[in-house]
């Protein structure tokens, strides 16, 4: 470094040198010997824009309610059309991004721009699909609970709500072939409300979660029409197949199948390519590796009553 | 459209041609179908205005401490009031929309403006009150926790504390009526702790929730003082009464009574309108549907070690 | 008040009085009362400003994939170089902000700039080692999960990724001496995550938490190499020692050791200073309070199918 430099900033007084100068050599070579050089400098989709683009396509969705500003009779489909094509012009270049970042690993034939460009059209004509849908759940919602005041309550309020929103949207975008984008929308609704649905799961319409932190949802799991679930609820694997090498085999269907009219109770574990008959009740904290009949009622055991050592706990 | 403009949009290369009209068209036509269009047009309260308010008002309660200045002491009550005179008026813009739209569903006689003026005004008489319950609070989960360091990293980082803080200003407009903000403001508090308390609920001094991811306190829960609670413990409804025609009748006590000086550990979960006795503990996953008498110790059933299959899990 | 903007007041028509001036009072003489007053005005360190420190710091460490531009491979190190600049700084003045509040409380002899400086310099000089840390829990996310396509996938998308980042961090801290700014970070992600992590907690290299929503990890645990978790485990303590008059004592080891290559699947609960040995299996929702040998594989009892009353839920 230029000796001039150094003595000014020598003088700096409420900045101290820290020698940047070899930390930033350090960790050029730490990023040589790892994988993020293989693939070279990208620029990859932002959650930050992702998390925009969605509060805009929930505002067209449901102008009247998520919209942001005060929209009159007359006015309503001008807001819904421009605000779709303000959102989905910033997916265009999201998706960009992504199927750049993965034309680098060689899987796509299209040029990304090509290809983001169908896939957004593809997309944007499930809209209205996903809103029907989503219609189905909030009324779900509001059937299923007590609480529940109004419609309207249900839709602004609800975790559970915000979760199938975002999922609906990401499960679009998982089948037509941009998972990681799909992913990421996710990972914005489980940050959010704590439920963590993978994008490449498939819900039937009036799905209801209830409360909702701690609930997962795998990748390959289905889920049948008029199911409600409640918080800290489980659908996931039971064993992950390996290849003769010992590494996971990627993919496979490996999660439940939950038919029509279940509900599943708060705290129950349900684990592998089980399926749960129609209208079957799984009660709270039931841990289930096996398929059961339509009509089941499985509860857990029952709870003893005994000596309990003072201050046990976290 | 018109055809000149059709063939300049055709000739933009980043911006592919998605058919927005139609879209727009089909998502009308699905609204006009759905509740959204039954109660017309209107501007519902904002989530992101009542954050900043929410903000507004803690700063106000605890201006040394989650203020975003430098305080002097001379300065703080010249802070505290004019923090207070801009998030009341804020709040008083966000109830006369929540009481306006509720207006429209003819459950209202005062004009939404009026009421919303005498709500905030009964608010802001309660304010020393939520501030010195809150001062019990943060003294509870300062001495309840081995590893807090000080009365201020409680109220800076618990996320215990952010959650009644929220609880207990939320707790205050549900009484006066405003059971929509008063929802939206624990949802906030849901979303960024886990914790969801649902604003009804009556808590007594010196309340802390430890870790709180996952906790669940439903409407009619009632709790005493110096009541401690640790993650993922559910305070529910064990059955939902349907009139004759099937639909669940709302409101009506359903949760739990837990008196004074409990202590509920990890995972427990208590559903319906049973007393847990003054000074009782409830074991970590304790699962319990009946009521307990005062200095009742509960524990779960021991676990049995055995085989287990490799690879059984998530 | 002066009299005649008292009448100028009346004529507002949109913002009625609300007697502010009385609440300031009230909550003037709550604030004598309380501890906050104690210890004078100050100014503590900023959650905000925490946030944007650790999203620069992030995108420092991994600048082509969590960098807010395009980079190129010319750029790359000016870019990391300038980043780690304007972060440090900001983090200096954080440190000197918890160090003047904290020197209040006569811990400190230093003055709390000096000590700000010092802390910084020798944090800085860990972010190299925090890197490469971080490539292995990377790694071990993506060799854990089939749903995971690309490790950028994980790196951008996965909260546990987003968890042990910060723990990586935030521990840094601690270590160092700054507990506050080092639980604050921790608590950034737990509120983003639902992965609750005290930055005391010691965790080896190729950390994995799959899902994360509901862990609990507590200050004194000590993890090995090659760890994986899923969702809702805890590591917890099981009884807290008070002194002769009652009161907790703070600090004291009473959190697990978790041997190298363990896995603990989802809601298992792991309290007090217990080891869980080396390869051992803890199955889910398993309830442990006793360690266990290298290569256990504990399961909880199974689930009896019975009569199950409906309706029973939340």
């Amino acid at each position: 470094m230029n000796p001039e430099i150094k003595k000014r900033r020598a003088r700096e007084i409420d900045r101290p040198t820290w020698n940047i100068e070899a930390i930033v050599a350090e960790l050029r070579d730490i990023r040589i010997k790892d994988h993020e050089t293989r693939e070279g400098p990208a620029k990859l989709p932002s959650r930050k824009i992702l998390v925009r683009i969605m509060e805009g396509l929930a505002a067209a969705l449901f102008p009247n309610r998520l919209g942001t500003c005060r929209i009159t009779c007359e006015g309503v489909d001008f807001y819904v059309g421009h605000t779709l094509d303000v959102n989905l012009t910033e997916l265009l270049e999201q998706l960009r991004l992504e199927f750049e970042f993965t034309s680098g690993a060689a899987l796509i034939i299209d040029s990304p721009s090509d290809l983001a460009a169908a896939v957004v059209s593809a997309f944007a004509k499930e809209l209205p699909k996903a809103r029907a849908l989503l219609d189905t759940d909030i009324r779900a919602a509001y059937d299923g609970d007590p609480a529940a005041r109004s419609i309207d309550e249900v839709l602004i309020c609800y975790p559970g709500v915000t979760a199938i929103l975002h999922h609906r949207l990401a499960h679009v975008l998982y089948k037509l072939g941009a998972p990681l984008l799909a992913r990421m929308i996710a990972e914005i609704a489980h940050s959010s409300t704590g439920i963590d649905i993978h994008p490449g799961a498939e819900i039937g319409e009036s799905f209801f979660i209830d409360h909702g932190t701690g609930v997962v949802i795998g990748e390959t799991t289905i889920i049948g029409k008029n199911v409600r679930l409640y918080q800290a609820v489980t659908l996931g694997a039971k064993r992950f197949p390996t290849d003769e090498h010992g590494a996971l085999v990627k993919g496979g269907a490996r999660h439940p199948i939950v038919e029509d009219d279940v509900v599943v109770y708060a705290g129950a574990t349900i684990l592998g390519r089980v399926t749960i008959g129609r209208g079957s009740s799984i009660g709270g904290n039931v841990w289930l590796t096996r398929s059961v009949p339509p009509g089941s009622t499985i509860s857990q055991a029952q709870v003893r009553s005994e000596d309990f050592h003072d201050g046990a706990g976290i």
